[in-house]
């Protein structure tokens, strides 16, 4: 699809945003799902090493995968997309920022076999969620599908559980009303399972988490303590407040290390 | 049993041991499972009104019970122990301490009729765990079975679903190893469940949790910052360290709120 034609699927238009003090720029719908800083958490918290493999796992329009790829050297990458249209917009931003990209159109459940015969070093993913709780839904159709959650967590672990190297990492970001059900499915499938929970302030309850976890791997859970994001104890009107860590992450694209 | 039968159930001896700056004596086995702050975290954590019902899976030597019984005024207490001369320490620990308690000897996944046919406000538990990657079995058989860990999370929670009136607390400690087959085992049966996670220090990992969880409850999951135990970086050699909160609760029992 050339940039027109993706236009067209987007009647509301494209924005060209930049991520990563602008090393990066994205085309994203004006009216649709926007990424935020979750998918750039998302990528600096994948401990990938140059020159490995790496499935996104409904990648949307593919900024977690391109922040990835910016930051560590001579990755391959793969998404996976349900909706087309951004499937082809992740394609597109790939090509936009001279990154090497394979974009799969499929459900996360059925996936084509040439995907199906693939296995990576780490697979990432930041599954859709919908608060259907707060009422009303997206004005936007593809908003929401893309964060209507209708795919429960076990598929979206089955699929990393499945697609990953013995040894391979999944790395995933997600509402932490959802941990309940995503270590449920992770439990059997994976382990040496890690949770950072991530607060907006010091003593404040984890609005996000980001789970590390390791084909075969052995060692014990862990709980650590939360990655913190804003700085103070309450939002401040004059500019952003963000953490050194954060801002770096965000700004410069540095890894998160678990602790 | 009286105090001189129950030495001959302990061969190594009992121990009279102070809670709560001795408001509580327990008599403890001088080598088997001796409980330390754990139950009377617990305690402090469970939100019993006064005049409730409170059931204690797994009792023990009663600590936990006992502890909320001299913060809560009227109590109906009723705890359920395996091992016989656990029960009967609990017995005898509540008559020392002018306590009402009822003690059913029974394994929890098969427990008598009349307490089936019973149904309480809160329940509370600090079920077994024994870290068998450590490789030595306790040298205690006693111990070992109190710390074996061989009933399933799933027992225990489905104990609490089973016993708690609608609308009821489940109240528990673990060690965080388990959070994810115990929130597994719980995501079904019960609701509005909070984690509230307890780090040695500030920026450590959690090595223990509290859980609260509502029978009926349809509130949103919550992961609280952590509860801090002890002040400062690193343990000091001089004196004890622990935070205010911590020390008004094991030495005052002090009742601990979740944020």
């Amino acid at each position: 699809m050339s940039t027109s034609e993706l236009q067209q699927h987007f009647p509301d238009g494209l924005t060209d945003d930049g991520f990563l003090s602008g090393r990066l720029q994205i085309l994203q719908p004006r009216q649709g799902y926007r990424a935020g800083a979750d998918p750039v958490l998302l990528a600096a918290a994948c401990p990938a090493k140059p020159g490995q493999s790496v499935l996104e796992a409904g990648c949307g329009a593919g900024v977690a995968t391109l922040c990835l790829g910016a930051r560590v050297a001579e990755l391959s990458l793969t998404g996976v997309e349900l909706q087309e249209k951004y499937a082809a917009l992740a394609q597109e931003n790939a090509s936009r920022n001279d990154q090497a990209l394979t974009v799969y159109n499929a459900d996360i459940s059925a996936i084509p076999a040439e995907l199906k015969a693939r296995s990576f070093d780490q697979v990432i993913m930041n599954p859709p969620f919908f608060d259907r709780s707060r009422g009303s839904s997206a004005p936007d159709a593809g908003k929401d599908i893309a964060l209507a959650g209708e795919t429960p967590s076990e598929a979206w672990i089955d699929l990393a559980a499945r697609r990953l190297k013995p040894k391979g990492y999944l790395t995933l970001i997600q509402d932490i009303r959802r941990l309940p059900d995503v270590l449920a499915a992770t439990l059997s499938r994976l382990g040496s399972v890690e949770i950072l929970p991530i607060s907006a302030r010091t003593g404040r309850k984890a609005h996000l988490f980001l789970m590390r976890a390791r084909k075969e791997g052995r060692a014990d859970f862990i709980l650590h303590a939360p990655l913190i994001t804003h700085l103070g104890p309450q939002h401040e009107k004059d500019g952003e407040s963000y953490t050194d860590q954060i801002r770096s992450i965000l700004r410069d694209g540095s890894v998160l290390k678990f602790p």
